[in-house]
């Protein structure tokens, strides 16, 4: 196994080696198919990978998307929004996609670019880069937001986004899919929170934006109002997230009876019959559940689990490594691995039948989130970062470094116990199974590991609804 | 006036005069637009000016149809679904639309093929055409529905249909289009009932169909159920019926502060824009008031022409003349006039700008329905005409023919009365204002106009309600 983890790994390492001046497409180097282009998997399943182990590249990839921030500005323009607007697919900056529905409505690319950002000044701790890069992109992604979507007229008002496409691809043009609507009103967050702290902390750059971007402070307040107003589809009946306002509505797809050979179903059926059924491509409210642990409660993650994994096929090369993390979070021991194997011989065992296309980067990157988040139970919400290992039957030992606010971190897991190393730096807290542990460099600290113990999303989880309700709530953590 | 309705009833003949083995484009001979395509346009703009003109001309179009019906059952299987499916766009057949959104999406055509077939049937009397031809079309049409749409869970179920595009193009792949929920009750109805109809009058032909279609009785059984339980939307506190399932949660669009440049919405807005909100491209439930006039109460067309007509563009050559024909019925005498207007001055006062590449042969047919449906106020649904002539001001009189089961019936209105004389056939009987009439041939009947008279629809309204819910109900009026 861990000859083929170091294949996967190998492949992100070439694809993103040398990525000045550009950034890592679907196939990283190793095909045509997608034409090189880059997608939202660099910034969901590949910069993860990077913030822990070259902060450098995954800095260096962030700033290719800021060079591209006036085409998106450009963009924005020719879909009636303000702000900007990422492309879903390009090479230039512009967009190249051809089929909108699963194209350029995945407005989430926008949030997803934040969200990368976020984590990358979370565990970076690089606000250089959030101050003099970051604040611009947060800005117009933000604007781009508050202007897609509209509060209703309820009281109080809720926030609308109407006519998307979230990450799965077999329900497209839906209005508000959870997933979008809970990346949109952290981008929305993330903008404010970052205004707030430039206006304290470095008033010069603060002045510029304003000044650039013709920014005024009542436009952050409206976006906490919308982030606050965001509107989360919940049905109280089934207690789960259902996935848009009408997915519930749908019939299900008969997948017992659908032969082997008519997968993946976009190959084989019209998007209007597919469009027309509960059946899913990809992960969806369940990326959300990850992305987002703290804003779930551990009940909500297992009906939405429960209730999502039979619709989905997995058609998509970048579901199963995520089906594969929550599966093990929720201690669904055996699909973990089933999950995580599929991520793992992708691309070796050919799985997609399309290798000679090109390898799966996503899955590469995700088959290094399957191991980091899913058996090592990392959690790093606000850059706080929590350990809940699991180590499946098969595995022996996992060990990985992370590096961590310039800090290098060793983690070494066995099925007994694991032991903390602080290899370089000066000092981290992090939480084993929810207990706070200091680290000091070069004294190994080593814990049991607690079969029992809830995944810590380093948030107390007495607060964690104060979070969805009020987004002025300051996401850090106290140690 | 009288020359300009000439113009327009001239370019109808001339498209139409010989089209042996062929059918009516969408600019008749007249320009290259859409490529000489066949759509929708003909069935229901047009053939109603045939069918009172022209039979054999009418009967002629609805068997080219029939003609092209093995290519609507492969189309049909392409979309996974039982029965035909016609092509939305085509000149041989084949689905020759490259927008599915706002082209296959747009199933109602099958209904709106039958519609006319049915209107045929009961105009002209012509029940071998409907059993040699019409039947086989209506049992392949029939089966796509059941198949497309589905029984949900509730006590008692309804059958809903998903994932479709009504006539408004400008809300694509909606839930539940209420025209299109109501046009495939009535093509599940005109099925069973001549399915019932041939078993018991043509039991050769009724074998026929049993053999080559591998008809069972149980199928006739299982429309007429989802007739029955056909889900038409409609919202209890504004008192209205929802064009679909979504669109009274959408935004409505600020038509007020559009540009007039800015019009076609579809020419300056990516459709993902337009499809956000409430805007209307085409009377949509405006148009089904007007062909299902008896399953609507006044109050509710009022309420409904109400609301739509503020949210609805006319940015389709389509939409004018039916906005027109209720407005008439509604007794908004200025509006009727204006929209009546529009329609007929759409090709030579070059209304939309684009006149170089051909007329607007629908609304050419529009213009003729516009007096007819309109001014004269006729109403025919299963063959009973019933007239509510509303003359506008600036006419003087209205006189036209109409052949009704091989009979001519002259037909004369000024502002006080309107004349009725039969002068071809053995006599029939119509309604004024309510009133029946019966005509004699050779015989004038002479009769005031009621500006206060409501529309007559041929049926009773008490037994309205009792068509809405119950398909059983036998459609024919009693005379």
């Amino acid at each position: 196994m861990a000859q083929t983890i170091r294949f996967n790994i190998f492949h992100i390492l070439q694809a993103s080696a040398r990525v000045e001046g550009a950034s890592v497409s679907a196939k990283g180097l190793t095909g045509q198919a997608y034409e090189g282009h880059y997608f939202w998997d660099t910034e969901i399943y590949l910069l993860p990978f990077l913030i822990y182990n070259s902060p450098d590249t995954a800095r260096t990839i962030l700033k290719f998307r800021y060079s591209m921030l006036d085409k998106a500005r450009e963009r924005a323009r020719q879909l009636n929004q303000k702000g900007a607007l990422f492309p879903w697919r390009t090479i230039n900056g512009e967009e190249a996609s051809a089929y909108y529905a699963a194209g350029t409505a995945q407005y989430h690319i926008n949030a997803d670019i934040m969200y990368a950002l976020k984590k990358y000044v979370d565990i970076t701790g690089d606000r250089a880069f959030l101050y003099e890069i970051g604040a611009e992109m947060l800005i117009e992604t933000a604007r781009l937001w508050l202007d897609l979507g509209f509060f209703t007229e309820d009281d109080p008002p809720q926030f609308h986004i109407h006519g998307v496409t979230g990450p799965d691809e077999y329900n497209a043009i839906v209005n508000n899919n959870a997933y979008t609507n809970m990346m949109a009103r952290e981008n929305l967050r993330f903008a404010a929170d970052t205004i707030d702290e430039l206006c304290e902390k470095d008033i010069d750059q603060f002045g510029a934006l304003t000044h650039n971007l013709g920014l005024e402070l009542s436009e952050a307040r409206e976006w906490r109002k919308a982030a606050k107003c965001m509107y989360i589809p919940y049905d109280e009946e089934k207690g789960i997230h259902p996935q848009d306002d009408n997915f519930l509505e749908k019939e299900k797809w008969d997948l017992e009876n659908t032969p082997p050979d008519k997968f993946p179903l976009l190959l084989y059926h019209h998007p209007l019959v597919i469009y027309r059924y509960q059946v899913i491509k990809q992960a969806d409210v369940v990326l959300a559940m990850l992305l987002f642990g703290h804003e779930f409660s551990r009940e909500q993650k297992l009906r939405n689990f429960n209730y999502y994994e039979p619709l989905t096929t997995g058609d998509s090369s970048l579901s199963v490594c995520i089906q594969g993390i929550m599966a093990a979070e929720l201690g669904f021991d055996d699909k973990a691995l089933e999950y995580f194997r599929y991520a793992l011989l992708m691309d070796l065992s050919d799985v997609g039948g399309n290798v000679n296309d090109g390898v799966h980067i996503a899955s590469m990157g995700g088959t290094w989130l399957g191991l980091i988040y899913g058996f090592a139970g990392l959690r790093d919400y606000g850059g706080n970062l929590s350990f809940n290992p699991r180590l499946p039957g098969v595995t022996k030992k996992l060990r990985f470094n992370l590096k961590v606010q310039g800090q290098v971190l060793e983690v070494e897991i066995t099925h007994e116990t694991v032991t903390y190393l602080l290899k370089k730096g000066d000092g981290l807290v992090i939480r084993h199974c929810n207990k706070k542990v200091s680290l000091e460099k070069g004294k190994a600290v080593c814990e049991e590991l607690d079969r029992d113990a809830l995944p810590d999303t380093g948030i107390d989880p007495s607060v964690c609804n104060k979070i969805i309700c009020d987004p002025l709530f300051n996401t850090k953590a106290e140690d």
